[in-house]
């Protein structure tokens, strides 16, 4: 899953601050690549726009200038996060949800691991979800129509065989990098006997192509009951795979073991193009006041960095994150602390 | 929402335990209503059928009959759990999914409440989520084709104005009966404008149809971030109101929040019937060992009774299992404790 580094002698890394705090934790992250001096090739910044705020000044969410740059001129980028529209506007549609699917980045990786208090012991929690990143709910293929009783809204839930196996692919290889090897397929084909039923047997048939993949043990989950045994038992789970939306609602779910949707990182990965985001929202209750937890942009930053083969400087990233948090003197109000973006910020550059 | 009852002289419940467990907690729900003697009409039970099992035996998962007779001879009636295939099966297609929609059980209320160690305290988690029942994926409208890349499966998602209204009524009227008379709607039409847009604009019109609704906050949540908001500050919610599949999730989800899924109970509820229903499934690791938690079937009798407007019956209930849970002695495993379910049965009975 890493993408050829050797000919590379810059990085071109897009930044797309988008809305609300993914303005104050991109630059944030920002700073942790720049603290890494030789590690990478030298880092060239480009800033891209894209989001609510994007849609109401120009009246596009995602401009087509931000997705040639993306594709033309950036080895990979980081993504803030987007406003919702409280109310239906007209013409607006997510610039994320647009973005994963132009760029094909059909793997959403999100790894949630707890921070132990004593840095020779395992974290307490540690999963990874892996989230089909392209279809589901997500093609967002919706009809209105008028009916006898009023209104009638449908949309179509797409799971196809390709996109199923290659995410059933990427969950299995994520799964043989790591020391339990253990793969939980999560669905709901009681109910959706078609459509997960696909999404189940094709993630099932991949040891088939691959017998590397037989060091795997596998799993199968319920969504309704993955949740629930979430937080029962979070030591179950080690790799997770799911269609779009479970992912969706899993790895926030996940979120709350860590003590912070702020700490949980996630890249849009493809074959071709690899994208950090951190998972949490645009938080406009916070926006503006310097307290938006950076580490998930940090560890977005870090993610990436480690999918485009830059191992050593993702570990560097990843240490001083975990230092910081570990020493606890420096924590953003999400974890109870009083610090600042910018402290937090610079506590974690300082380490790197 | 209590049907009348004034011209009742006898109660004709049905008993669908269905699959594992179901058949543990359903005979001890029963137990409970005997115990209530003349709080109620003179209880009369019609055993019925449905399950996997009945599926494997028979080759039809809902026999007809057991229709005509909830239809035709009861009042009400109590189902318990159905286990699901572990691989696709051909025909067979989930019972109580397909009761829901035959009896137009358009409201499945689930009411997920802790037992503060003092009586007089209240509750730490105190919610009720009121999901729709009859539409969203559940249509389970699928197709399958072979495309250029493999197989290729959509399934639809509708949402209809009427049933979001008529979910939305019934949310709006049970916050209304509570002290907070606070009600969140839960959506994701930040990707689904068009299906939860509709669901989300039905349900914020209802008090505009009937102003006593005014006296009700509202709130709105993103299921992803409604779950994690769940475990982070569950005193957020009072009443949720979700589409199907969100509700699905979100229950179970809150249930982890109250110590064990087997404490958490449900009614199904239309205009004509209710069926109660404890939110746990079949639970096949521990069936046949007499140890399921009955505190959820018995609740559901309570919820059951509760609808049909015997409301100091089952308060008597519900008082009953509060008090047995609060003692803490007779708990079984999966609240940490060791009584079977027999013993935590009697328990209960006798209180009542
Ligand atoms: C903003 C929204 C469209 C997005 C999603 O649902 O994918 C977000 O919740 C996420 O998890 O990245
Ligand atoms: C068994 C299954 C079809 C059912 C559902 O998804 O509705 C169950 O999870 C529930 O919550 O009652």
């Amino acid at each position: 899953r890493t993408m050829a580094t050797a000919a590379r002698k810059s990085l071109t890394i897009g930044l797309i601050p988008a809305d609300g705090i993914g303005k104050e934790v991109i630059p944030a992250a920002r700073t942790a690549i720049e603290a890494l001096g030789s590690d990478i090739p030298t880092p060239k910044f480009v800033d891209l726009i894209a989001g609510f705020e994007t849609f109401t000044r120009t009246g596009v969410a995602l401009p087509e200038e931000t997705v040639e740059v993306l594709k033309n001129d950036c080895d990979c980028a980081l993504f803030g996060s987007v406003s919702s529209p409280s109310k239906k506007v007209v013409g607006y549609s997510s610039p994320i949800v647009a973005l994963r699917k132009i760029l094909d980045l059909y793997a959403n990786i999100r790894p949630v691991v707890s921070v132990s208090p004593n840095p020779n012991e395992p974290s307490k929690v540690d999963m990874i979800v892996v989230r089909e990143n392209t279809e589901c709910l997500y093609v967002k293929q919706e009809q209105l129509t008028v009916g006898e009783h009023g209104k009638e809204a449908r949309a179509t839930r797409l799971i196809t065989e390709r996109a199923s196996t290659r995410i059933g692919k990427m969950a299995f290889e994520l799964a043989l990098a790591r020391p339990r090897k253990h793969l939980t397929v999560i669905h709901k084909s009681n109910v959706l006997s078609v459509t997960d039923g696909l999404f189940r047997e094709s993630v099932r048939a991949v040891p088939l192509q691959d017998t590397r993949f037989e060091a795997v043990t596998v799993a199968e989950q319920l969504v309704d009951s993955a949740v629930y045994r979430l937080f029962r038992e979070p030591q179950i789970y080690d790799v997770m795979v799911a269609p779009n939306l479970y992912g969706d609602i899993l790895s926030d779910a996940a979120a709350a073991l860590v003590g912070s949707l702020g700490v949980v990182p996630s890249v849009n990965a493809g074959d071709e193009f690899v994208m950090g985001e951190p998972v949490h929202g645009s938080a406009p209750d916070i926006f503006g006041q310097g307290i938006a937890n950076p580490v998930a942009s940090i560890r977005s930053a870090a993610l990436m960095l480690r999918h485009l083969g830059y191992i050593e400087a993702a570990k560097r990233i990843d240490n001083a994150v975990d230092s910081v948090l570990r020493e606890g003197q420096l924590l953003t109000p999400d974890l109870g602390g009083t610090a600042k973006t910018r402290e937090v910020t610079e506590a974690i550059a300082k380490r790197i």
